[in-house]
């Protein structure tokens, strides 16, 4: 046998033996269940990557709620998209923006509150099937929100309600309580090369 | 002055300094440019964030272009419901599946060309102004392509179009060559608990 034909033997047998083993671990995998689902860390995507779920669902016929804590001025590209498939997604932006932005707890906690308020209005709505809350984290990273409240909340949701939680410092109470928790973990930033956000990628 | 009011006082205070920062840092930033974007890590979290991207320049008029190296056997969520803009998304998928699927390396090679041919042809076209290559790390992991050929491409793309790749394992010269990185690093994962990949959530 030449050389390149052992080569291709021994690729063949690799990756017969790696298919069996993923499938083997697909099919080990039975339950049906809705995700508490946590975006956190420092790095680019926690939202972003909540759009794409949103997307996702949409595709497969879904029903999408948003609550947003914080970013309440902006006007952004994905909102303005999403108008496009109509009540499938009802999208409420609540957030007075960063702390940093009003230099008022007060208004904070308010704010925070009347999101939260309306965010338990769309868990007991049974028509959506995903739910985001962006930007929860800081809420509960500020002490906007009793933590115990939302996490037991987020507990008791609907079994087969999927729910995504945005933003960074995320609780470890909350990623105690998810079923998928992903860190967005900064490698490389252009803003330290000087160049600014830009339209259609940054908002 | 009650306590209450001091640390109210302290709040504003702490907080009028960073929006302070926060405001020169924002300033400081003002390069218009196309960006390189890189989505890797093995968590979650990499192509729906991707889809996230697309969404929010949608919402801006832009239009995108896709290519998909790998997982070419399934139907999305993400590309039906991407269907809904038309012209506006042009959407390729050219790769085979994983390897491990394939267990054929001639094959997988022959797809990665076809697929990256496709790639040179939407970096050509003025029209775009995002362009997604999904898996791209992938077919570079299994030196499915010439690294150093995808490489120098993509520094001479466009200046003002933005690219994103996604995969794990993304080789240390993309890295290099891109402006912004992120990491999707797996923080807990519902498969441990034996839940299987739910619909409208990961396909």
């Amino acid at each position: 046998m030449a050389a390149a034909e052992k080569d291709d033997a021994r690729h063949r047998e690799k990756m017969a033996k790696r298919k069996s083993a993923q499938d083997a671990e697909v099919s080990s995998k039975t339950v049906e269940k809705g995700l508490l689902i946590v975006h956190t860390g420092k790095g680019k995507g926690k939202s972003t990557a909540a759009w794409g779920l949103v997307l996702r669902a949409l595709g497969r016929g879904k029903r999408i709620g948003v609550v947003q804590f914080g970013k309440g001025a902006w006007e952004t590209g994905e909102r303005k998209a999403l108008e496009t498939f109509g009540d499938r997604v009802v999208w409420h932006t609540l957030g007075e923006g960063f702390t940093w932005e009003t230099q008022d707890r007060a208004r904070d906690v308010a704010a925070a509150e009347k999101a939260w308020a309306q965010a338990k209005a769309l868990l007991a709505d049974p028509s959506f099937n995903l739910i985001v809350f962006d930007e929860l984290n800081i809420a509960l990273r500020y002490d906007h929100l009793p933590l115990a409240d939302v996490v037991e909340t987020l507990r008791n949701k609907r079994p087969d309600l999927h729910v995504v939680v945005t933003g960074r410092n995320a609780k470890p109470e909350l990623i105690e309580a998810a079923d998928l928790v992903t860190d967005m973990t900064p490698v490389k930033h252009h803003f330290a090369a000087g160049v600014k956000a830009q339209e259609g990628i940054e908002f």
